[in-house]
């Protein structure tokens, strides 16, 4: 059965106030010995552990500790783009003219915990979310690697939801992913990071995203949708770079955000009777009729988990604030 | 006077071989005593010793070891695009249009040490090259910080050479900055991260970066021609997310690369007559007849130094090898 992993500090001032990592148990939570200073560290030396921790050792309320994400800032925080062909189709793209693997990436500096408060930058005025499967790697790849969806358990230690918050008005104007995913906050991960049992992974298809805003769902879509799946970005990962034990790969995320293109013909004029200064003034103009858009004090919930449940990622609750 | 900083490994195997770091002097080296594990660690711990040292305990030749990156692989790799008017020129695009510091990373698993082999990817034909200041951070910036020409030295350590290794075939059609300048040994870094002292930051518009390829001079600019200086990128990026002692800022590249645009006739027929595809696969095509792309067995050689030699970040020396 799968191991929910949290990370987490106590509430109460006067406890012991070091990070510490633990396995979730209901509401309570099984703490493991030793502080593990990265997930590397922890995938490295603390996974079995966790793994074989049992009910009776859960003796911590989780309304005592505050979460932490389950990435620590140290790991690479690498991201697919258009990976899902409903939300390259709201985006005005064709799927057809992105046969390649789109990768970027967000600072892992943005990463904050999965109840924290996103902060709206001062000067953001389309401000996104979109709920993606992140993967958590098992050990160091430091060549190319061949990975098959039957051989993911041997690279991956686990899953969990990461936030792929998105200032729109700074991303698109500016062709800018990296700046407009990267503020602080701008990366809420967890509430846990999921071990799976090797037989496990081949339900991963079957997780099911769900974003809502305020109660109401924006996003709904299986991972199963995706374009390029885990074990073709693996392979293609390890051939482009070293990854490391608990580096997070967000895999992309499906239709339903705010940002959409517009209809076909003024996507026409847009491309060839506008200029690349107007077009974005009329962006952020329309942008900002969108209700779709997040404000101050809207709350987003996203949870991935199959429809049987046997396999949950738990449940992200984040509210937006003003800088 | 500025401080050469050498991060290094014994050569003979039956030497220690613990990685270490010292101070140049000409060439004998002279140990710290600690060997600090990342780069943040040298500037918040070692930086003070290593300023203290002197020439009498530089004990150990130069020809004795391999210097590796200054720069280590957990830090951020963060690096500025279109940051010199004759390099948005020659790839075609008008400076007016980018009013934004444009900003991207390359994985800091690609980080390799200054005279280590530049490996081309099978798949990858047309290979260039681009010099950069390299920027070090002194301290952790964990809140919006507005940095001036005069406070420079209290937010950077000090300077090191970048090569921006670029397969120019995945980069610009795929349009994935990341992947195109990501693969492993596509980060050339140091020789030595040179510390300099408060006043001697007011020289850095002086600074000229030269790279040659077997020889023959391709870029050579100033430092000074950057459109967004150091002390503009560094507050905008201190607002963006949280900065670490010892992370990277490469500050692009000036002109001289290998891909260049081409005329204006052609850039309006490809616009807006050719499919992306169509547009691409020219591109290619004439990529293979340009002579400048590297080719294995070529030899790139960069330094950046004032002209009168009174601040000379060293030179850096790679060759090209087919993966």
């Amino acid at each position: 059965m799968a191991t929910p992993v949290v990370r987490f500090q106590f509430k109460n001032p006067t406890e012991r106030q070091t990070i510490q990592w633990g396995v979730l148990f209901g509401t309570r939570i099984a703490p493991l010995a030793q502080a593990y200073e990265t997930t590397g560290e922890f995938v490295l030396q603390g996974m079995a552990l966790a793994k074989a921790c049992t009910v009776d050792q859960a003796h911590i309320p989780l309304a005592d500790v505050q979460l932490l994400s389950p990435v620590t800032r140290n790991q690479q925080f690498l991201c697919q783009g258009v990976n899902y062909e409903s939300h390259v189709r709201e985006s005005g793209l064709n799927p057809a003219s992105f046969p390649f693997n789109t990768i970027f990436t967000k600072s892992p500096a943005c990463i904050t915990g999965p109840y924290n408060d996103v902060i709206r930058p001062r000067h953001v005025q389309l401000l996104d979310y979109e709920i993606e499967l992140g993967l958590v790697l098992k050990k160091d790849l430091r060549e190319s690697t061949r990975v098959t969806p039957d051989t993911l358990h041997e690279v991956l230690a686990g899953l969990t939801i990461v936030n792929d918050v998105s200032a729109r008005d700074v991303q698109l104007p500016q062709q800018q992913f990296y700046k407009g995913k990267s503020y602080r906050s701008f990366g809420p991960v967890g509430p846990y990071l999921l071990l799976l049992e090797p037989q496990e992974w081949k339900r991963l298809p079957q997780l099911r995203m769900s974003l809502s805003v305020n109660g109401s769902v924006r996003q709904n879509d299986v991972c199963g949708s995706m374009i390029h799946p885990p074990h073709a970005t693996l392979t293609e990962l390890s051939g482009l770079h070293d990854l490391a034990a608990g580096d997070l790969i967000a895999t992309g995320t499906p239709s339903g955000c705010a940002a959409k293109a517009p209809g076909k013909a003024a996507m026409f004029i847009a491309k060839h009777l506008l200029s690349e200064e107007t077009k974005w003034k009329l962006f952020i103009r329309n942008g900002l009729k969108n209700p779709l858009y997040l404000q101050p004090n809207d709350v987003m919930e996203l949870s991935i988990r199959t429809d049987d449940g046997q396999i949950d990622l738990g449940a992200q609750r984040t509210r937006v604030v003003p800088a």
